[in-house]
């Protein structure tokens, strides 16, 4: 049987146990299996119409999930002031953070889905990581260029092979090496996680109209052409490079499982655009499963009660979705 | 009264008359104006289920419109191998845009649609333009840099400052100048073609996230910042840099009228994710009103009868659109 997931409770002052107190609620109506928050006690107490229970170890969520939001309370401050991010509450979405993967790491967690954090603020306590994902992967002994972060929603998902940079550093970072391995980690992942056999993967051109036969730039050619045809050549069902535009409209999407995009808001435009509320990160070429919300703090709506829990509750779906197909691939 | 509009045939072995045939069929369903078809009149008479009339001047459009597809008879050839594109096919092409244009600068047409064209034929012939945008532009004596490419679909507008260059090349060409002439232009159309007086202007980030206060490029620091800055002391309402990824949700896009992006994926994949068969492409900055369907000539399904009307008959929509309100603005 799958063992609870852990929920870190990301920055205390921000939407994180709100959304996990109304997925909690929404258990039954979403078929969410068994989860815990980590975090601290206080932060999840005065949460409206959310019965909540202190739990000891991540296995005594079980058997108080009908009832009650069970919480591992792992940081002993007063409760967070919603909105005001302080450093105390930095340290306590760290703390969570370091917690609940450590749980999925030892197997006593199922999976670990991450609330969000202030970058900002885990900044001024030392935090050294580019964001979670970073974090997640170092303590899995993963190296970061191994993973690989996804977005993913109900009518598509993409992949972006260079993520945080400046666009104008774009070009010298996207190489032939970058595409093999991302379509390689891709291609691994969605059988893995989404049990797709022979997943087909589409890949986007870096400039416009996928450079229209080397008119308008020439990457598709000297870099993209040799990746694509090296991947064939070892059984991989991707496209040639498509042109950024058409390929995210209903049809185009129908066509492909997953579609990899040389750079972040070419992959993270049309994901948000579609799926602003339901949109998930999982982080793909882990040896755990790792999901997160894909939005941030929301200090601005903390405390109102006004929190979209969709996000997160879809989170802990694809977080469930991944390690039964795990599963079924192990056996 | 408004004149009826001239509608260029397009490349002829593509689905060019068949969507103004077609939109035809849809004249009353779609309150659609009078027009007519310019091109070689053989290239019509095939068409399933359309009469079609040929006319010698525009006024005649008038008199037919409710009967039959009126058709200005400007070249001479055996009709067009529906997908076999000809050297012949780009003549009547470029023919057609240049009556069509004509007329539209004369005042005979109250506006001109131009139907998709191949650049790859027609550079064959000659043709020395980036597209039909910048021939239209010059023949109305308008410089290629104040003719703004924009595309509109029911829930978003859309502006690439930069469009058709490699992605390398967009931060040489994402200027301060750049953005100031881009804005005012948009400001001014917006109120001429669209009729709001103040339209809400939303300018999206060259970098992810918009830089992330510098972390992610600078760009939006030392380019957009002074710009914006300069605008909104002349009385603009335009946002600070957006994130690209998170304006274009639906509830984002309730709060600006139209948004300029600082190259073409970032404004064209909303759009086309959007508005994929009701997109329409007007230039702005011209004296006369042009539109066109935002797809191109499709030889791989023409003279199917299954090519889809809709953005022929939205950019025919937003043509009337706009020459009322120019129409109301000069009152």
């Amino acid at each position: 049987m799958t063992k609870p997931f852990a929920i870190s409770c990301g920055d205390p002052a921000g939407v994180g146990p709100e959304i996990i107190g109304k997925s909690w609620q929404k258990r039954e109506a979403s078929g969410l299996q068994p989860f815990f928050a980590v975090g601290n006690f206080a932060d999840f107490q005065n949460l409206s119409g959310i019965p909540v229970r202190k739990i000891d170890q991540p296995i005594d969520a079980d058997a108080c999930f009908s009832d009650a939001l069970p919480v591992l309370h792992i940081h002993e401050a007063a409760a967070a002031v919603p909105g005001d991010a302080t450093l105390d509450g930095a340290q306590c979405a760290l703390h969570a953070l370091e917690i609940a993967c450590g749980l999925a790491r030892s197997g006593d967690a199922g999976a670990v889905i991450t609330a969000p954090v202030s970058k900002a603020q885990l900044y001024k306590i030392g935090f050294r990581y580019p964001g979670q994902t970073e974090f997640v992967s170092e303590r899995c002994g993963i190296a970061r260029e191994n993973a690989l972060m996804m977005l993913a929603g109900p009518s598509l998902r993409v992949i972006p092979m260079t993520t945080h940079i400046a666009f104008r550093d774009v070009p010298e970072h996207f190489t032939e090496g970058l595409i093999l391995s991302c379509a390689r980690a891709a291609k691994k992942a969605m059988i893995r996680n989404f049990g797709i056999a022979n997943p087909r993967i589409a890949i986007c051109g870096l400039n416009p109209h996928a450079g229209e036969n080397g008119n308008l730039g020439d990457e598709e050619q000297l870099i993209m052409r040799p990746a694509i045809d090296k991947l064939r050549d070892q059984g991989m069902d991707i496209t040639d490079p498509l042109p950024a535009d058409t390929m995210f409209h209903e049809e185009a999407r129908s066509k492909y499982d997953v579609a990899l995009c040389p750079y972040h808001d070419q992959a993270l435009i049309p994901l948000k655009t579609l799926h602003f509320f339901d949109g998930v990160n999982i982080t793909l070429g882990l040896p755990i499963v790792r999901t997160s919300p894909d939005h941030g703090t929301a200090f601005n709506i903390a405390g109102q009660d006004i929190a979209d829990p969709r996000s997160m509750i879809a989170a802990i779906q694809m977080a469930a979705t991944a390690v039964t197909n795990r599963q079924n691939h192990h056996r």
